[in-house]
C-alpha cells in the first residue's frame, strides 16, 4: 500500500487542477505538494472549490531545486518559458514530465523559430521523450523525462499519423482545429470574458499555430518526409475540448475501406482510442482520457475526424498515461472515467 | 472479488445513464442488466456514447416481473407512473430504489392531489422509505425499498432541515430553485430546444411545483408543524446543476453565528455535505454528489444557499448512495470523484 | 434634418456600446463624440466590432470641462466615482444623463454609505432626478440632468412599485435577482471568465447590494414608510439580461384579480411595459427596451415576475428614454426594436 | 404612405418569425398576412414572444391559391418540399421569394439528385433567379421570383466567389462549415436538446451536404469550370452564426497582395460586405444583415474566413434584400440594424 508520491510544479492553472482531480482518484500515487509562488500558503481547494472534502493540500512556495525533494516524480505545469528553468534547477535524476511547450521539439533552433525567443536549458532537449503515449510508448518507458504534447498537436497526430505510417499522407492536408476556451488557461482575457465569447466563434493565428512544428516534427519520425500541413485553429464558446477536422487531399483515390483498415489496425488495441462508427463529439469525451476518432473519404479526399478533451488526452490525462508507463503502472491506471453525458 | 448485481429498469433516460456511468467506477457491484422497450437489442453505448469502451451492456426488454431476475437490487429509473406498475410486477422480496415520484409521498391520497391521478399501488407505499440520505439512513438501512427524492426537493430540504429540526422554521419562506437543463430529461422539447433555451431564464410553475408536498412531508418529519412555503422554480441556460436560495422569514432575530452552528451541527460530519464560507457554485459540483451550502443572516431573515447536481445528489448518486446503505456498503462507496472544473 | 448632437463620455464600455448602438438606429440625433482616455483616437469601430460600416468616429481624449462641448446632451457612462468628478466639471447648462451610481441617491450620507466613500460633488445632488421614467416622466421632463438607475434597481422597482403604491407592500419582501454575464461590464474577471462562467450558477452580495438603497428611496417616494427588503442577486450564465422574482409576504391576502388590477392600472399604459400571462422570460427581451411583468398570489403571498436586458430597459436604452423626454421627443423614438428571438 | 404589402406564408417557424422582426422595423412595408395551418387564429406574438407590443396579427389558414391575395410580395418561409406546391397554386403573376431549397437548382435533375424526390413544379424552375444578392443583382431587379440562397451556402459563396471569378479556384478546397442551433429550426430534436447540444461541437453530413449543389451551379456562373470542393459542416453549441473556413489549395503561389485586392474588388463597394482586418467573429454579425471577410494567404493556400447570421444574411435579411430590389426600393433598406454586442 506505499504509493509513489508526486509533487505538481505550478498548481494554480488549469493544468495542476486537472492534474490533481485525476490524481485524487489514481490508486498508486499521492500527490504531496503542489508549489505556487502567489498563492503560497493558501489552501490549494480555496482556489480549485470542486476540490473541497477531497485534499488538504496547501500551495507551497519551494526553492526551485528542493521543488521536487522526496517526489518520485514531478509534473511541471508552469507557463511556456518558465517550466524550462524550473526543471533546469531540478536534480539530474529526477523524473519529470512537463507539461509546456519547452522541451517538445528537436532542437534549440526550431525550439527559438516557434516561441520567438531562445531556450535557456538547451542541453536538456535531449532527455525528453515527446509524450504522444500511443506512438511513443517504448520510448516513454524508458525515460525520464516526458515532453506531454500541446493539446491542439495530440488531437492532429492522431488524426495523421496512421495516414502518415501508411504512406498516405502524400498531398495537402487542410486542419481544422477548434478549441473551448479553457484551453487558454485560467487567466482572463478579453477573448475569453464570458460576455464577448459566449456567442463567438472565431479563427486565430491562422496558418500559424505554435502547435505547428511539434505536429511536423512527430509525422515526420511517422515516416512523412515533408507534411503539407495548413492549421487553423478556431475558438468556440463551450469549454472543454478540442475538435480536429482533417481532410487529407491525397495524391490518388482513397477507397473509404482502406482508410477504415488502417485506422483499425493503428487504433484497434488502443485503449483510450476509439473509432466510433459517426462523426464525434466532444461532448461524449469531456471529462475523459478518451479520444474519439472517424473516417470518411470521396474521391482521392481522407477525411479524419478527431474529438478530445484538451485538459485530459490533451494535457493532464496524458500526462498521466505517460507516468504510468515511467513508474511501470498499467498504463490505463486511474484514467478509465467516463465523460459526463449530459 | 464477486459484486453484487444490479438490473436498471429504464435506461435510456438520464437517470438510467449517470446510474450506469456511477456504477461503471464502483468496486462492489457490476450492472447486469439495462431494460427499455423502445431500445431492445441495441447497445447500451448506441445511445450513452460517453460510455464507449466501458459496457457491452445491451438493451433488454423483459417482461416486468422478471425484470429483476438475477439481481441483488433493482433501479427503478421510469416515468413518474410506470414506475409504480413495473414495481408492482417484482417479487416482493426484490430491493428497489426507485427514482421516480411514485413512492415518495406517504399515502394515496397526497399522492394523487399532487400528481393528479390515482396511484395504482397503493398497498406498497408503506414499504418505501423516502431516501432522503442525510435525515434517514437509519431508516433505509433497515430497509428494502427506497424512494429516491426529487431533486429540487433534495436541496430544499439540505436547505431546511437543519432549521426545521432546531426549531427555526417557523416563519414564511421564500425558496427561489434554479434548474439547469437536464432536469428536463432526454426528451426534446420546446423549452429545452437550444435556440430558445440557451439564452433564456424563466420561472415556471410558480407555487405549485410538484416537489412541494414530499418536501412539506420530510420537513414534518423533522419536527416543524406546518411549513410556510412559497417555491418558484426556474430554468436557466446551464445543463447539469440546481441551486436553491432559501430566504427564511424567522419569527424573531437570528445570529449569523448561531445559523452557523445550527447547520455544523448537522451536516459538520456529513461526507456529502460540504459547508463552504461564500455562495456556493453549482460548477463547483456538477458530476459529484457533493452538496455546497452556505449561510447567512440579517435581522430576522436567514439565508440559505444550496448548489448540487441535479442528476447525481438529486438523483443517481443519492440512489447509489442508498443503495449502498441498503447492501451494506459504506456509504461513500464509488462516489467520491469530484466535480470537474473548470 | 439637424439632428440634436449628443456626446457620449466613457465610450469603451458596455454603457458606450449600447448607446452608440441605439442611437445610430435614432432617427432625431447624431453622435458627435465618444471620448475614451486609453483608446484615444482609435476608431470606435476598432473596439465595437459589431458597428463596423455604421459610423466612423473615432474615439477622442478631451478635457473634462470641453467634452460636452457643441453637445446638446451628455451621456456619462464612466464607472462609478469617476462620473462624479466628470459631471462636475462640466458648464452648469449642459444637459447630462449619467448612467453611474453617483447622482442616484439623495444626500451625499447616503451615497457614502452605498458606495463607501464621500461624494466629491454633493452640491450637483439636488440637480439630479432619479430616471426610473415609467415613475419619474413629469419631472425628468423639467430636468436637465437625469441619474440612471441601476440595472437590477430598475427591474426591482418595476416589480415592486404598484404594489408599493397600492399600499399593499406592507410585509417583508424576497426579492431574488438574476443577471448575464455582462452586467459585470467590460473589463475581463475571474467571475466572468467564460471557462468558469459557462457552467456557473451562484449567489453574490447576499443581502447587501449595492442597488438596495436607490430601490427603498424609490419604493418611499412611491408612498411605502419601510419597505423590508432582502435582495439576493444571482450570477447565470448568459449574457444579457435580468430576472428578478419577488415573493411578497403581505399582512394580509391578496386575490390574484386584485394583483392583476394593480399591475394593469400601473402599466396598462405603457409603452414599454409589458403584462405578459405567463412567467416572462429574458430571451423574448434581450436587445430590446421592453420589460415583461408577470404576476401571481398565494394566500397572502404576491409573486412578481419580471425580465429585462440589463444593457437596455436597464441601461442605455432607458437613458436614452429619459434623453428623449429631456429634448422632447416622443418618448419610444428609436426604441421600438424587438428583441431577436430566437 | 402608403406601404406595399407583405404576406408570409409559414408564419411558425425561425424564417418567418425573422422575416416579420425585420419587416415591422421596415419603412416601406407592411405584413398583412402570415399563414400557419396548425397556429390558425392564434395571435403571432403567442408564438413569437418577442413581438408582443409590436404587431396584433392573429396566424390565418388560407387556401394557398388565395394566401397571397392583396399581398404586393410573397415570402414562402415554408419547408423544403411543401413550398414548390404552395407556390404553384399562387396566380403566376404573385411576386415570391422563397426561402426554401425548391427553386435554387437549375433543372428537375438536379433537384432530385440533391432532395431525393421529384420535383412537382418543374415548370416554375425557370422562373427563379438564385437570390445571392450580390452577385445576381441585375437578374433579380429584373425577375418577380427569387429563390433565396442556403445559408452554408450564402457563406460558401461569398467566400468563393471572388476567386472563381478571378480564375484563381483551380485547386481543391476544403471548405468547413460551423453552424449554430438555430440553423436547425423551431422543431425540438435530439441534436438540438439544450443537455446534448450545449457543450457539443461535431461534424455532420460530412463530404455530402445537400447546399452543395447550389454553391457549385453559383461558382459555374460565376465563371469556374469544375469547381472542386470537399464541405463538412458542424454543429456548435451556439445559437446564431454561420462561419466558414475555406482553404483553397491553388494551383500556384498566391500573394497576399494579390488576395486582398481580389476580395477589395469585389467587395469594396457592397453595403452588407465588411472586408475586416482579423478573423471575423459570428457574434460581431449576429443579428444583422452584416457579412465579414478576411483573407490571408501561404504559399499556394488562400485562406478565406466568412462569418454571417444564419437567419439574416444567410436567409430572412438576404430575402428581405431581394425584396428590396423586386419591389425597386434602395437595397438595404430596412437592414442596416447592428449586431448586439455582447
Amino acid at each position: 500500500m506505499s504509493r509513489r508520491r508526486i509533487a505538481i510544479l505550478g498548481g494554480t492553472g488549469y493544468g495542476g487542477a486537472e492534474l490533481l482531480r485525476l490524481l485524487l482518484a489514481h490508486p498508486e500515487v499521492e500527490v504531496i505538494r503542489m508549489t505556487s509562488r502567489k498563492q503560497h500558503g493558501r489552501s490549494v481547494t480555496g482556489i480549485h472549490r470542486n476540490l473541497l472534502g477531497l485534499t488538504d493540500l496547501r500551495f507551497e512556495n519551494r526553492e526551485a531545486s528542493m521543488a521536487g525533494d522526496d517526489a518520485d516524480l514531478v509534473f511541471a505545469a508552469l507557463p511556456h518559458g518558465t517550466s524550462q528553468d524550473a526543471i533546469a534547477a531540478l536534480p539530474e535524476d529526477t523524473a519529470v514530465v512537463d507539461l509546456s511547450g519547452d522541451f517538445r521539439l528537436g532542437t534549440a533552433e526550431t525550439y527559438e523559430a516557434a516561441y520567438g525567443r531562445p531556450h535557456n536549458a538547451p542541453e536538456l532537449l535531449d532527455q525528453f521523450v515527446y509524450g504522444l503515449t500511443e506512438f511513443e510508448r517504448d520510448r516513454i518507458r524508458r525515460t525520464q523525462r516526458v515532453a506531454n504534447p500541446g493539446c491542439f498537436a495530440t488531437a492532429c497526430i492522431l488524426a495523421l499519423m496512421p495516414l502518415a505510417r501508411a504512406g498516405r499522407l502524400d498531398g495537402p492536408v487542410a486542419l481544422n482545429g477548434v478549441t473551448g476556451s479553457s484551453g487558454s488557461g485560467a487567466e482572463p482575457k478579453t477573448t475569453t470574458h464570458h460576455p464577448e465569447r459566449a456567442t463567438a466563434f472565431r479563427a486565430y493565428k491562422p496558418l500559424v499555430h505554435q502547435h505547428l512544428p511539434e505536429i511536423e516534427e512527430e509525422l515526420i519520425r511517422g515516416g512523412t518526409t515533408e507534411p503539407k500541413l495548413s492549421f487553423v485553429p478556431h475558438s468556440a464558446p463551450f469549454v472543454r475540448g478540442i475538435h480536429i477536422t482533417a481532410m487529407v487531399h491525397c495524391s490518388g483515390p482513397i477507397e473509404e475501406e482502406e482508410l477504415k483498415r488502417i485506422y483499425r489496425e493503428a487504433y484497434g488495441r488502443e485503449r483510450f482510442i476509439r473509432l466510433v462508427d459517426r462523426p464525434p463529439d466532444v461532448a461524449s469525451v469531456t471529462g475523459s482520457n478518451f479520444a474519439d476518432v472517424h473516417v470518411r473519404s470521396a474521391g482521392s479526399t481522407a477525411l479524419v475526424l478527431v474529438a478530445i478533451d484538451n485538459l485530459v488526452k490533451g494535457m493532464a490525462g496524458q500526462a498521466i498515461q505517460n507516468m504510468n508507463l515511467v513508474l511501470g503502472f498499467p498504463e490505463e491506471t486511474g484514467l478509465m472515467a467516463a465523460a459526463c453525458r449530459p
